[in-house]
């Protein structure tokens, strides 16, 4: 079995090829080669596979045809502009994450064997205003428009599997937490940052009331969605091919105590409460909880709880005991 | 002002341009010039005013540049590949109503002058399975490549709008009924059938049970939508600027209650009923009646009851009197 995987050079990119790597197979299939790709050259960790590498623009003439000439049986779309990028680069957004997506669509249809697509979707499908928990039926309104080119990528995604031309499965991820690596000055950054920095033994911010609440998966849960996504039975999703998936919904202040029950007193010591009005609109706008109820029916598993989340960072980034 | 229509020569445009030469002007503003654009050249019965015709693919390069070039205040974009076409030919629906749509709204964007754009969605965004009575918040998840077309020109519309390059409206319009014209093959053309051929003295055939539900608009009442759209005080809209519109929701038992009322028992009796499985499978896969809630709030006006959308086609089609 051949594996593409667009967006390899990204965070859970790289995590998914090594998975990928250590496994050898996946849904009990052996894997023979991984095709990556992404604008910057992947770094593979993944020494036991063949591997072919492809760096460059999606959308461009004749790029996604050449990716899917190696005629992947599985493909993990995971490339795409990040959502503060297409909001301050319009024509970059539209071109990477509309055009490109729909340039490997049809590459896909061009070739006619019918692969099975996972595609990394978002919950900026949705926009304010929406209901306390978020039904599975509830309409998407993203207000950015990095939400409308995923929702766009789904809508696509539905009626390209509707016609047969591919199988696919759309998977809107909770916000990743605990995201590993340097801060960023992402909107969300503080949901890790609160977790990550203390655990590092370094200083945190928390711009906002610990009132909020907000959903997470772990990277680990996002592999895992991943890699059920790819071997599932997808007759069960109909026409319905985007799923919302189960994450921890909690407030920032059960965010802190479970990272006092992880890590004891002195890491939650090291968060500083600077509130901030900019990040505090921003958040107002996000939703908090999803019901997840069809995700959860057809296996998609969240992390047990925000406990689980912190020990899966320690034992995944920080070698299984915290640094500080 | 200046209006541009585009689908001018279709059913509905046809009514809209006759319209707005009568009126002269919309929401008290003077029409100095139409511009009428559509793959066939549109006939305009415009005497009074001055009118511009664009004829082509708008999805060809510089063809929306072309008609933007007249700076229209108003964008009335009507035209599209109809729902069995898009289906039947797949790389063509997509042309027309997906990179015509683009196309329109880049060249608008270009442009820089912002006008009202006047979008004709569909309830063919919704697929089965769905409540008896749709709510406005209810999730879009077309079957068919027309409805996954016209959502996708929902979402940029409403990020175009958000981003201040339009000042959009997408109208998913009801059914229309009656249907002015000859018989189509379309399998919702039965709704008007049963209608317009009696009071043409013409038999018609009814082919799913009397206990069918569908909601209707009228064409006049259609037109009422458009004209509305394109005068209304779009900041109530926010950043969810598609309507689920108001129609009459009845079942075939009660269209034909309301052609003996207004047509008598003689007309009643040109129709037959020829069940078909086929119509009643795909009719089955229909959404039956929505709340509608936000667009009647907003002042749109469906027509009273059925009585009155066959009076409607009395009035506007025969002249004052059924022709049996």
């Amino acid at each position: 079995m051949k594996i593409l995987i667009t967006g390899a050079a990204g965070m859970i990119g790289r995590k998914l090829v090594a998975r990928l790597d250590r496994d050898g197979a996946l849904g009990g299939r052996a894997i023979e080669a991984l095709v990556l790709h992404d604008i910057v050259a992947p770094d593979p960790e993944a020494g036991g596979l063949a591997v072919t590498t492809l760096t460059g623009d999606l959308a461009a003439p004749g790029a996604a045809e050449a990716l899917v000439a190696h005629r992947p049986d599985i493909v993990f779309h995971l490339a795409g502009v990040v959502s503060g990028e297409a909001e301050a680069n319009f024509e970059l957004g539209y071109r990477v994450n509309l055009d490109g997506t729909r340039a490997l669509l049809e590459a896909i249809r061009a070739a006619g064997h019918a692969p099975r697509v996972v595609f990394t979707s978002s919950i900026a499908v949705f926009g304010a205003p929406f209901p306390e928990v978020i039904p599975d039926d509830f309409h998407p309104t993203p207000l950015t428009s990095y939400g409308t080119q995923k929702l766009i990528g789904e809508a696509l995604l539905n009626d390209y599997s509707r016609r047969d031309f591919l199988d696919g499965v759309a998977l809107r991820l909770p916000t990743i937490c605990v995201r590993p690596g340097k801060p960023n000055k992402a909107a969300s950054g503080f949901f890790s940052g609160i977790i990550r920095e203390p655990l590092a033994g370094q200083r945190a911010v928390l711009p906002v009331p610990r009132e909020v609440v907000h959903t997470h998966a772990s990277p680990r849960s996002a592999l895992g969605f991943l890699l059920h996504a790819a071997a599932m039975d997808t007759a069960p999703l109909g026409g319905r091919r985007a799923l919302t998936l189960p994450g921890v919904g909690v407030s920032v202040a059960e965010q802190i105590a479970a990272l006092e029950r992880v890590a004891g007193p002195d890491a939650v010591a090291l968060i500083d409460e600077v509130p901030d009005p900019t990040v505090r609109a921003i958040v107002a706008g996000w939703p908090t909880r999803f019901t997840a109820t069809r995700a959860r029916d057809l296996g998609f598993e969240a992390d047990a709880d925000f406990d689980a989340i912190i020990r899966a960072h320690i034992e995944d980034e920080l070698g299984g005991a915290p640094g500080n």
